[in-house]
């Protein structure tokens, strides 16, 4: 037997999650069975689609349900096994939720190495955020090399990796982030340009610096901003929808992309995708990634936060205000 | 030397073109040179996309200049010609303007054979109307058999003729029309369902009549059924645009779609096409459409207006205020 602490969800947030969207219990987690072990869990990564799981609607996964522990990926190692694959000792990675001690049949769980990189860096670049970044550019953004890539929430985990993914595959990079200081580390990761669109007119920076138009728009943001790389295609270019942070917290559904028209005239597709959707192919992505990061072409960063699980609700709300650069990860104590 | 009215663009419209868009002039038209035809036109084409061509603003066609003669597809028959391939007397289409008699070198024209079909059914269902119908739900939608397609303005010309190609390749079909004699006539051409806009609530009965949700949306009109019917996408689900007619005669951009997100969570794509960019597939298009209309699967029907070429303005609101079922051409007596 084991205590841990956990977060719960304890009611559904209208706008930003604030403290009363959170309980903090304390459990006692049974001694696992056969073919179970524990994981203590060391980091907790916190990313902008939890949002979407704390809203009643249905959607590409159940939403998390009162009282329930929050969903969300984590690193760890394993205390207690009857488990062959993950004995005790072993780092591993899975979908722990936000707790102190998990108990896991293995069911999406891998065992990770840190001495190739850090806890923080197999939840960001060499996990979940890197594949999102590398499924959505190829996948469907079918990247080529000599190919205008536009990125939105560029400072962010799957921003600056699919920027750096992008540079690597031979495309011209421009990076959106808010603030000098975000764009000057875009400028260090190798994108060819950074837009501040915090101080910046993004319609017009966008229609100086690819006068030829955008063969890819990698969408973090949705908002004003989609619309102004709608304004700016080229001829059979692809939108990858991978998220719409700018929205997430609003009550009523944001304005839809007003030049959506942008599409028709320019023969242009804007395409959703999930990073779960292409599970045959993430084997292949991790090495391609794991490959950059060991030549240099990839620099994993991390903002990580100390603290407990307690912390959680309030470095959630970092993501919704773009504190973080690269991936927000909660290093627990 | 032949007399000729011609239609030409004497100013700009703000929101739907009036008597003051229009000019109305005669002109002489030289004796064809080596190389070049006379046409005496007899039928001309009126298209949404018209209204699109009418603005000064940089598209997938320039823009019809003040003054010139409008740009329409027509019909006609060569009434002299140094031109070895369009002997005087054969029947020929093209996009020879509003005006009674053309002057060209072939660029784009077609001989037809009236035996086959009436000039009218060549501009439609065996002319532009038919290859957009049938690139748009092939070459965008990637149509197969068992797919749930849902058709706008599905009682004009391009949506009658999708209905039918996609029921003829074994999909279940339902149309989205104005009125109930027009849904009674999508029956009639072998839709499964028909809904009537005016009277009944689209999302809901999309979702009664698509309880799996929709492969294919082919739009023709934009707006809140565009938003319909992204809110009923089943997952892989594409999105055709073809058209916007809703607001083409808007001074300022209409809302974009609201639910576009559903492309993300459905992992659907939404994209454009423009009739002209498959020339390669065109031939093989027009044989299997000139193969269900033999057939009889495809039904094509015209709303004919007869006058002269001055009615063409007139004859072109009527598109915009839904008058026509199927194509809607102009005779010239």
């Amino acid at each position: 037997m084991v205590t841990t602490r956990q977060v719960r969800l304890a009611q559904r947030p209208t706008g930003l999650p604030d403290a009363d969207t959170w309980s903090v219990t304390t459990d006692e987690l049974p001694a696992p069975g056969d073919g179970w072990f524990v994981v203590a869990v060391d980091h907790i990564s916190l990313d902008p689609a939890m949002r979407g799981w704390l809203d009643d609607v249905p959607s590409y996964l159940p939403p998390v349900q009162l009282g329930a522990v929050m969903r969300a990926q984590g690193t760890g190692t394993v205390t207690d096994s009857r488990h062959p694959d993950f004995p005790v000792g072993a780092a591993v990675t899975g979908t722990f939720g936000v707790t102190e001690y998990a108990l896991s049949d293995g069911t999406g769980v891998r065992r990770i190495d840190t001495d190739v990189a850090g806890a923080a860096t197999w939840l960001g670049a060499l996990g979940m955020t890197g594949l999102t970044a590398y499924h959505g550019l190829y996948e469907v953004g079918a990247l080529s090399a000599g190919d205008t890539v536009v990125i939105s929430a560029a400072a962010g985990a799957v921003g600056s990796v699919a920027g750096q993914i992008a540079r690597a595959a031979g495309a011209t990079v421009i990076g959106i982030a808010g603030g000098p200081e975000k764009c000057a580390w875009l400028r260090e990761l190798g994108f060819d340009h950074a837009i501040d669109y915090k101080n910046e007119n993004v319609l017009r920076r966008l229609r100086e610096l690819a006068p030829g138009g955008i063969d890819i728009y990698f969408d973090n943001v949705g908002g004003e901003i989609l619309d102004a790389a709608l304004a700016n295609l080229r001829r059979g270019a692809r939108v990858v929808l991978c998220g719409a942070i700018a929205s997430y917290n609003d009550q009523a559904p944001p304005p839809g992309p007003r030049r959506y028209m942008s599409l028709l005239v320019n023969r242009a597709r804007m395409q959703g995708f999930l990073v779960f959707d292409y599970p045959e192919k993430d084997a292949a992505a991790l090495e391609a990634l794991a490959g950059l990061a060991a030549d240099g072409r990839l620099i994993a960063r991390e903002t990580v936060v100390d603290g407990a699980v307690d912390d959680f609700g309030p470095t959630l709300l970092r993501l919704f205000r773009g504190e973080n650069t690269g991936k927000l990860v909660l290093r627990i104590a």
